[in-house]
């Protein structure tokens, strides 16, 4: 709201087509409301084939604020489709500036230009029987049928896009694998390490959604249960902490020594999931890597354990080794709860099919973290303005945002909570030899 | 499941009727299974009018297990019918034990006997005109049509009900006054006071139910807000920890100097309303009084405070004098979610129209905690027949569960914990005087 | 302070001999003062041989308030000698009420008149060899050494004691023995179960002084430990939370299925000894049983495993066993500090040779929670003196102090924390049935 | 001990100086060892006046292990020739490298440098008089002192230093500042910002020794008390939960709105110390400014209110102005605490005059956490062993050590508290692009 009044005046994005993939709620519409207040016209699709309020799509839909291709429960390729009709601008190459979450239409755009290239050179297709992963089959399947109806979409999307600022920790990982590649083919805005975003987003937001999904799914009480927090970054703190909140006893996993540390600091107990898998109640997965939760896990796990992964993708749980595995029979309870039963009679709980329960079982975020998180999206978005479409200061690498914008969001949030902030003297500033106004921190601090 | 197991093949309750008013929920069905497990014929009716749900009801009816009449959004000349109906057994004088959760099915026979003796005396009727609150208003109208149809309905009833086991606070509390003044007409078993119930009921259910609701109900982040819990007994202290537990400011009014000092000694704020009205963004009444949260308060609130009430009746906020206040609108924002907007253009946002939030917002309590409080519910229906009904031990008072039981109660819970239990050898038992197996305690003990 | 204002100037106590065995502390220098100051003739002693700070016993020696046999480091035979000396009243047949702390002074006169009565009819004296009991050994010692002196000192001083105030569970709990017995020789009332003593000295006192203790007698990062606490009551309950909010895991061992299932609620993990022996870092024992932390357990523990009993009795771990065990080497760290060594190299460090920790190794309790608990005292001590000395109207056996003076206690301590108290309206306390003033709950309640 | 085990035979300090000026401690002496075991030659002072345990140094020197000058107790001109004597290395121009804390061995070097040059080229010698601050007067006077007996003695001693590792926040902004304008002498190892030392010995250990020290102190109970923070960087963070775990109520001041942020959503209330300055308890400055609690402020607290500083330098409370306020009375309680009084009868107590509470009233950090900070420490040296002393890769700037040495740290100290590490599968290092033996994060993590 404060962006609006500060920045729509001047409308900073008259003319410019913002496009953006990310989950499409609620608190997701106001954003989008926001860039449209300054100027731009917005295209958006899900970035998550649950994740989309219908409500809230059509809500943004039918105001004309933005055309929008989401919808909650879409199949895989109608979930890519939405994607590349959301990247397609009709009159033009493609959009000016982006939005992603996760990277997927980040991906598209640079898989669009690799086998629109390679379709150049050797007259080659993308073939979707060369892999098994079914996601990349659908990307494949949509680039073969658009290198056969246009050859250079993907690369003139590519050339005109300026640069993208990316919401997430997977995404932030992809897009720095490909500027270390030198394949980065414009400059991204790293939003997700903010702290007023990954902070809040990761470690509040998850504190408060988990326990919301949990008990919305499943009405269980979490108090008395041993709850298994796999990955003990700023996701699984925030879940660990929620579930100590409502009286569970809670388990750790981890690969990294220092997270493990800061576990074993906090009293959780720090386990494998091997020692533990037939004791625990409630798994959660929060690696933001795969194979966390395999199908040998389920097995072993008590009849009725609840199985959820607030990480990022779905295969943080082996949920198409669970579907095929021999003898399994699905109970479904209500939407987004499902009882696998495997053949000796237990069953294990999943939730959201293992994709993000915060998002399948609750309603995402609340609305203060994504004020958080989305206020850095609207600054990120008037970076690229100032710095890749006006300027040219960036290179195709990825970027923080200046710590200052990041204090500026907490700024704006504190006085709803009400917090008297004491100011800095200029003698205590020099002191320690920082600006009055801030920032109040060097880089390196870690909040 | 256990008590189903360990008394269903003797068949205790075998041609007794026994009737309840109680929450009619999922968790409540189990409880009137394993009445009728035992033999027992059960009718049923919900003790609030928001409470029951509806397929748990029509699950209870259809399976043939009891007689119900309850459904959710019942009007209170409806609550009121539900529980005459309920009370009124076909070809029986009354029920032979009574389950009964805030006391309003027992007040229905003490009222009933009441007017029914001075009709007999002078002739004279109930009259709802006498009274201005509106639930009194329906049972004096109800009695007032039931005394004319019938004279004695009502002191047959009380004169065949052998006892009651009363489930709340608040109905624990009138079953005292009517003990005191020795108006009582049958024994009567307090569950409320056994600590699997009271503590597992009221800390921790409310601990599990208050997020449950504030969440599901207003998607608002919960960490960060300033957050009021008016009363910090057993059900404060379970909404106070939630709500610390989820990262929120807690402020605590207190009339009981001694509570007020434990609240102090876990480092939450006490206060008077009236000081922080103004900055408080969540008010959770808990407190089993009425006129906690007035008019006036709920006029000084900031813009979109949440009010709720979880303690027993709506009349903890002043839910009717806001109805009448002057130039107020009401925004329904979905079901069981209102903005009252006040003629300056301030709302506030009220769940549950004022009545128990959990309830009526969220599912109730989870199974773990009913479960625990309704193997109490049997153990006391086990103990009326024994002593009441059987034998005639008990005099017309109000009595605990003996504690053996209530350690019992703990004991069927605790392996679904996972806890390992520590014997004490005959020379520990003998050295602190008390059996091998408990009990462990004295009476006095406060656990 | 309050006290010695309100009830000072009518000497209430003149002309009175009061004894008291209490750990002789600054604090109880403070209680010793206020009897006085009441009119009393004091004589005092510490009630555990570690617990003297002799210069509390010094200064109120030297100011003449009271005649003190206490210093620290007793020997069991210098502690029975002083608890005799304090009892000894020069020139009366014994005190007229008595405070005690364990039950070791109320013992003594039991055990006196038992054996003088014996030596009457039998002329049987006691005989220390008949124990194998060090303690007992010592009170046999004494009172042969008495009887053979004055054949009736113990007999008339139990028919000259009005009455007596115990301070602890564990000397309520031989006192209630002796009640149902029928061989309680006087009333006594049972300070302990106030709430402002039991809550306020057993949970929160703990929670303040075992993390004081262990730090003080060992500067051993609390913080990711691994700490079992045996017992999980109201002393168990302050030390699991204090550990937990050093940041340490918890591990709880429980006999009573009530408390450990309050345990599994709060997220601790319920383990039996044996299981978990060889992890845990830091032992605290918090039972009021004997034989807990045994020998066998000790062996197996890891190296430099921290052992300490918070409970009452140095039995609560086998310290004799552990100082006969064949090959076992001791080395004095810093006084209060051993470090056992067993022949195989690994040694566990034991705080305060197994006695109460936060007396041996901190200074006990704080001064707050000893103000609640004395204040409890010197009301009880009132008590006694208008039921017992002036009136005969309390029976031998174990009364509560009345709810009233409880909540007295509490209000008088609000003002130093910044409460702000709510006052209930007439209505209000009408509605709930209880005087405007209190008291506000009814007896079952349990905070 | 790992290092030790792994390093010492290869003796890679062999033929080198390494000075040290950091607290003189118990762990400092364990830190001082190694440095030995590795070859170094070392000499060593206290950073601060009264942090110095005299056994601690007594023993080192004793042991021939080092040469130390330092004792409890210094006076300013005491400190500082300590200091001057520590750089002195007999026989050698100074010492090849340096550890300092805090930053004042580096000042002295850089301050000496700088007047010996000004000197050189217009014979002015430091004047004392130039200068208010007391601490400064006396480095002016030292080197007035040392200029005229050796006019190149800390250019020479700068020539030879190869580098510095600094411990804390407040010398590696200074050194940070020296950076920046192109003035620092030698690279420099930014200790103080490795997570296994900033987050454990920041956070962690003040959560230790902040109530550690306030217990010892004045025994007086935290539970239910008003502590007010300053400052929620990591210190702050670790104080503030230290606070609420024993019970009290804790608020805030900060100047950061990220930081301010983090407190609300911990439900810390963030205050001005104006608005509460009457109404607090306890006063803990943990800023790293100065002039955080002045003398007006301390006029205004309440009877008897705690004030301490966990920051950095003792100017974080306005000692100077409170010691020579008009009228100020000082009741020394015990050693490092001092009863203030006010002309108007109220008084402050004052822990450790002001300067590091946890070193002043207690024993410092717990081993553990000086365990990881001197690991740190020590591989910090062996970093300037190779980079700075024997190549020459770095720069005269202030560097970070590598993050895989960080994980290091944390992995030699996970197996004493019990946790089972997860090992990440090649596949799954594949998937998130890291090595599977790590470093696992991106540099921009904050933990």
């Amino acid at each position: 709201m404060a962006a609006r009044k500060e920045f729509g005046p001047s409308q900073p994005f008259k003319g410019l087509n913002i496009n953006g993939s990310l989950h499409m709620t609620i608190q997701t519409g106001v954003l989008i409301e926001t860039l449209s207040a300054l100027g731009a016209k917005v295209r958006w699709c899900s970035c998550n084939i649950f994740s989309t309020q219908d409500h809230a799509a059509a809500g943004i839909a039918k105001a004309g604020t933005a055309t929008v291709f989401a919808w909650k429960g879409e199949t895989l390729p109608e979930y890519w489709w939405c994607t590349e009709q959301m990247m397609t601008v009709p009159g033009a190459d493609g959009c000016d500036q982006l939005v992603d979450d996760g990277g997927d239409a980040t991906l598209l755009i640079h898989k669009g230009k690799e086998f629109e290239e390679k379709f150049a050179k050797d007259g080659s297709l993308p073939d979707p029987s060369s892999t098994t992963n079914a996601e990349f089959k659908c990307i494949l399947q949509l680039l073969r049928d658009s290198i056969q109806v246009d050859k250079t979409k993907y690369t003139r999307m590519a050339a005109k896009c300026k640069g993208v600022s990316e919401e997430t920790t997977t995404g932030v990982h992809r897009l720095r694998e490909m500027a270390a590649k030198g394949e980065l083919l414009f400059p991204a805005i790293n939003v997700n390490d903010c702290v007023t975003k990954s902070k809040f987003d990761n470690v509040y937001g998850c504190r408060h959604s988990l326990p919301d999904s949990i008990m919305r799914a499943t009405d269980v009480m979490i108090g008395g249960k041993r709850a298994l927090v796999a990955g003990y970054g700023d996701v699984g703190k925030g879940c660990a902490f929620a579930m100590r909140g409502a009286g569970a006893r809670v388990l750790i996993t981890e690969i990294d020594p220092i997270c493990a540390l800061q576990a074993c600091m906090e009293g959780f107990q720090v386990v494998t999931l091997e020692e533990v898998v037939g004791e625990v109640d409630i798994f959660t997965s929060a690696t933001g890597n795969f194979k966390i939760i395999t199908l040998e896990h389920m097995k072993k796990m008590k009849n009725n354990a609840i199985v959820c992964n607030i990480g990022h993708f779905d295969n943080e749980i082996a949920m198409e080794d669970l579907e095929k595995s021999p003898g399994i029979k699905v109970e479904n309870i209500k939407p987004q709860v499902d009882r696998f039963v495997f053949p000796d009679g237990h069953g294990v709980i999943v939730l959201a099919s293992g994709r993000l329960v915060n998002l399948g079982c609750a309603t995402g975020h609340p609305s203060f973290v994504m004020s958080c998180s989305f206020t850095n999206q609207v600054l990120a978005q008037l970076d690229i303005l100032e710095n890749c479409t006006k300027a040219k200061k960036y290179k195709n690498d990825v970027y923080l945002l200046p710590k200052k914008l990041d204090e500026k969001v907490a700024a704006l949030h504190l006085p709803a909570l009400g917090a008297s902030m004491t100011k800095l003297s200029k003698e205590q500033a020099d002191y320690i030899g920082v600006p009055v106004e801030g920032p109040f921190k060097p880089d390196t601090y870690r909040y």
